[in-house]
Parts: structure tokens; sequence; C-alpha cells
């Protein structure tokens, strides 16, 4: 237990893209105070920080002088260098822990974690020669997907094999970066809890998105769901089960898979992302409190806010040119448009996004359910 | 006719209290940038503007500098001085106008103004001397209010005349600054209306707020109010006159006293706003689109955004030393925080306020009324 940070506190936020920016948005309404690290000058977090440090994050001195400016550290991407994180931490609370660093950033270690928990995740093996890629085949069998380990994010690093023939040019393709080998999972749908858990231990959750994707690039995501009551209770005891296991404090997205006919599990985890999650923006439209504030208030030590959701939603990601289209996306009046100042539009990056709301259904769920 | 601001362009805002704090906030989220110019190193809004100027408003080349980085320029306090405004005025698109703050810095040319769009306010005489004073208390009656023309807020700067005999004791207080005499009206409640108007012209209304004070400053602010539909009606024809009087551009508030039984002149004007505004606080977590965002998407060019409102609310301000209760405003799960980063909890000063939600009522009136 510790006292809650008082307003004027300042966080320390490792990371500044969008979602640092929300965040230091999502402070600032509390009267805390945001000071941004990062290592591109122009990332959007920094313009919206009290106070902003440009810097390498392998630089470990250059943030324990950073640590050093402020009362608590959280981040806003799973790569931070664990070595970062750990001088951070030595100075100052960092929450959610280097831990939660430690089992996000590497798929094997990820899966090991979340099978040690009992709970299911796809076929996997660790894969780090092509006699091994080659006999792992042969148990998980194709198709299947070869993974690197570390650094993977919006379908990069990642390669599928269909036939065992395509064993050796997925390798290739990975360039001889450790791997993980994951079985293939028939799912219906993508979804994700988003769970913010206390530091006093307290566990809250969001409604559960169903997530599109294209081209490895969350596409849209929708509540409510069509997820039958039980299988949302069994996403929200996943979720909690994950936070507890890590003794997060914070807000943790669980990324699952979906398969309704599936009663023993209906839900098999993907990955957990031990941040704020793309999946979770509707919520700063469509809830009293949102994401990124719950994330906030946990790591300042203040109590959980609402999870509840006062309207329906549906969140699409601007990618790349898509962003162009702002002036016709803000005449719509049903749609919140959110963009975050980014001044190349490249392909693939994500540039804002947009939640259409509409009145929240009697029963909480969708009238075309 | 102009055209809109693209997303990465620059508003500047004159002052930067929790009004352009606020502003800066949803200028972000749409990926404007701003500047915020104000004379106290201090002020809440500098710490999320992407620029800052700390210079005297009265510094005319120093303005004229700011002006020259920013694409428009917008202001967040009635009281900026007027050849400040016009300096910035030649050099850069100044919304809403000089007129609108010449109009409102001034409570007897405020008066005549409303007068001459045939809208009904309160008895009113110019006063420059005891002579005047005494000549027009025979004709307004008592009670009535001697308020300094220029520079009054939250209550400031008026005295209360019971008699005849007080009124040298009010001119008194008013040490000699020119002054206007005000009848008294016998209202019911105070209400206001907040007006967004397009550079095309277009307007919308938000819901109208009743409104309560306290010591002459806004406590309370609810929507639904318990007007009838014709009353609040005529308080969004009211909305729509001024500003379309002053070729407003951007949010304007008009606060008006409601007599529910004068069927000709249900609301009296009390005061005009050039601004955003304490009464629609609420928008922010009741509404699609708030009053800033309304206010950004107007200055900037920019379609108008729906300011339609999803949940019912009561926004309670927090005054000094009541901001001190963090803690236990943090912990109610109905409660929307918000607290503008000042430093010092001076009394009387507006330190944040917390909006309650609850669902809208099917009528969209609150189920007392």
């Amino acid at each position: 237990m510790t006292d809650p940070l008082p307003p004027g506190s300042t966080i320390g936020i490792l990371g500044g893209g969008q979602l640092g920016r929300m965040l230091a948005q999502a402070a600032a309404k509390l009267g805390l105070r945001t000071h941004v690290y990062s290592d591109r000058a122009d990332d959007p977090a920094f313009e919206l920080a009290a106070a902003a440090t440009c810097g390498e994050f392998t630089d470990v001195a250059r943030i324990a002088a950073f640590a050093e400016t402020v009362d608590v550290i959280t981040y806003e991407f799973e790569n931070v260098p664990l070595e970062a994180a750990e001088a951070a931490e030595r100075l100052r609370p960092l929450r959610p822990g280097s831990r939660a660093l430690a089992v996000a950033q590497d798929r094997l270690i990820e899966k090991r974690f979340i099978s040690g928990l009992g709970l299911p995740v796809a076929p996997f093996a660790e894969v780090s020669s092509p006699a091994m890629l080659a006999r792992e085949l042969e148990t998980i069998g194709t198709p299947a997907i070869l993974k690197t380990r570390r650094f993977g994010y919006d379908g990069k690093g990642q390669a599928r094999i269909r036939t065992p023939g395509e064993a050796s040019a997925a390798l290739a393709e990975l360039a001889g970066a450790p791997a993980i080998l994951e079985g293939h999972v028939a799912f219906e749908r993508e979804v994700s809890i988003l769970v913010v858990r206390g530091h006093d231990g307290e566990v809250r959750t969001y409604d559960t998105p169903v997530n599109e994707h294209r081209d490895g690039i969350l596409y849209r995501s929708t509540v409510p769901s069509s997820l039958e009551p039980s299988h949302r209770a069994r996403a929200e005891e996943i979720g909690r089960l994950v936070a507890d296991a890590l003794d997060y404090v914070g807000l943790l997205a669980v990324e699952m898979f979906h398969i309704s006919g599936d009663a023993k599990n209906p839900l098999i985890i993907n990955e957990i992302a031990p941040r704020v999650h793309n999946s979770g923006h509707w919520t700063l439209d469509a809830c009293h409190v949102s994401q990124f504030e719950n994330h906030i208030r946990a790591v300042a030590g203040w109590p959980l806010g609402s999870t509840a959701r006062h309207s329906n939603a549906v969140m699409t990601n601007l990618i790349g040119p898509e962003a162009d289209d702002w002036r016709k996306l803000a005449e719509d009046p049903m749609l919140s448009l959110h963009l975050y100042g980014k001044r190349e539009a490249r392909a693939g990056r994500k540039m804002g996004h947009v939640t259409r709301l509409s009145p929240l259904t009697e029963s909480g769920r969708a009238k075309d359910d």
C-alpha cells in the first residue's frame, strides 16, 4: 500500500507515441504532470507533457537522470530495454514493473508464463535451428506461424508456414532471430480484455471489444461484442488471473482468440500487452473513465475509476493516408475524431482514430447481436 | 468562407487559465497545436501547450510577435486589452473578433447592444456621479445593484443598494470606477445558453443548464434543466440572435434570468461571455463533442461537432480548499474529476470541477422535473 500521489506530482512516461500522448492528456485532467522520455524529437507525446527528455532508451545514465525528476514511472510500449527499466526501477516505483515487461517482450517467455497459469495458448515451441523447426512442425503441424521472440508488433517479424516445404523460407525471413513456432488456431473472432489493477490489488475490467485486423494491424474494435455472457465472464477471469500473477499495477490488455463452439476453452490467449492498448481507445468516448485515466490512476496510487460504458462504440483506426480524410470525418455527427499530431502519414502508421457512438442498448448489447 | 486549418496548424490562445488549458487539450485531440500567451509563468495552460509565451497583455509588440507564430488566434477571457486584440487581429484572424470583446468588456455597451437587438435586459443606467446615481435610483428603484462597467467577474466590482440611503456607500465601494446601475430582477433561476457559431454562420446550441451561484461564483450547473420547452427554444433563439449580431465565430455563453410566469419575457439577459464558459464544463463528460472542441473547431474553420448529450449531468465547481478532497472525489464511481493543476488553493479560486453523470432519461429531461 502506498499513499496516492497528490495533484501536482509528476509521472514519468517512457515512450512518446500516441499512447504516451493520450496518457499525458489523462494525467493533465487529474492535475498530474508528466515528463516524457523518448528517442525521437518529433514524437507526439512531447507537445503535451510538462517536461520532455529526448534520449536513447539504451542510455541508462540518461534514463536514471530522468527517473530522478519524477515521482513514479510508467511506459507506453513493451520494448523498453529491460536494463533501462530496471535502472529506472531502482530509483522510483515503476508501474507496471519490469517483470511485466520481461514477460511481454519475449513471446516464448510469455507463452510459458500463460501456460504456467493453466490458461490455454496455441501450441508453441522454441525454434533456433532448421532441425528444430522441422521437428516441431511435425508435432504442431501446418498451417503454423513462425514469429521472432522479440520486437514483433503490428504483424511484423512473422512468417506463415502453410506447408512443411515453406519452413526454410520462413526461417530465412526472420534472418536468424530467435523464434517461436505457433500452431494454427481456427478462431472465429479476436477479442481482448482490458483490465486495470490498482496498487492495492483491486481489479476492474472494461467491456470486451471484438477486434478486426487488416494486414496485421488493428483495424476496428467494437463494443458490445457478440460474446455470450459466460465467455465474457471467462475473458474477465483471464484478465484478472494474468494481472494478479504479474502483481500488475496499471492497465493491461490480453488479446484472445474466440472459438464459440469450444465449451472447455472458448478463449485462447494470443498475447499480453503490459500497457494501454489500441483496442481500448473507444473508452475515451464511451466510458465515464477511459483506459488512459484508469492507467494513470493506478500508477499514481489513486482509487480506480468506473469502467462503465455510457454508449455503444465502434473504434476505427486511421492508418497512413486515411487520416487525410479528417475534414469529412469531422463532419459526421456521431464520430469522435482523434488525431495524434504526427507530421508524416507513412504507410501503416497509426495517425489517429475515430469512435462512432450510438446509444446504449437496454441489455447493454447491440440490437443485432 | 475560409479553408479549415489542417491538422498540425497552430492556434494561438490569449490567456492561460483553466479555460485555455481545456482548449489546448481539445485542440490536441484534433491534432492541432496551441501556443499560449499569458502573463503568469505558472498559469495552468502553459504545461499543455506546444509553445508558450509569458508576457504582459499590454505589451502590444510582444502580442504581435506571438501572432506571427500562429495561424489563428482566440482568447479565453474577455478582459484581453482591446489594443492587444486589435494588434493581433491585424496580423492573423482573431476568432471571435475584437467586436465581441469590446461589447463584453463594458457592461454599459453590452446592455445597450442587447437592448438594441430587441432582447430584454434588467433596467439599467449609466452612473458617473452621486447626482446621477440619486436620479437613476428614483427611476429604477430599489433594490438595485451598482456595478463597475469593466473588469467585474465572479461577483467582484459590485455593490448592492437595498435602500436609497445605501447609495453613497455603494459608490464609495466602487472607488470612482465608471459604473452602471441595474434594477432588480425577481427571477426564479439562472440559466445559460451555450451557442457555437462556425465561420460559415452555422449555429448549434447545447442543452440549457440551470446555474446556481454562491458568493457570486458559479457553484453548480445542471442538465437537463426544468425549463419548459418553449422557454428552452427561446433561450436558443436568444443565443443565435446574439451570435449572429456579433458575426461571432466560436463558443459564446449568454447568462439569463428565468421568470417562468412572465409569458412575454421569460428570459432576461444578464451578460454575455465571448468564450467557453464555466456553465458548459459538463459538456466534456456528457456530450459527444465538448464546448472546448466545438470552440476549437469553429476557430480553426472546421465543421462544427455534435452538441448532443449522451448523459444527464451535474457539474460542481471545486473552489479553493474544496479540491483538497480529490481523493474522496476520485473514489465516487459516477463522478468525473477535473483538476486544473493550480499550485495554490487560494480562497475563491477555481481549482477544478466534478461532473456527476447519470443515464439519459427517455424524454431527455430529468425524472424529477
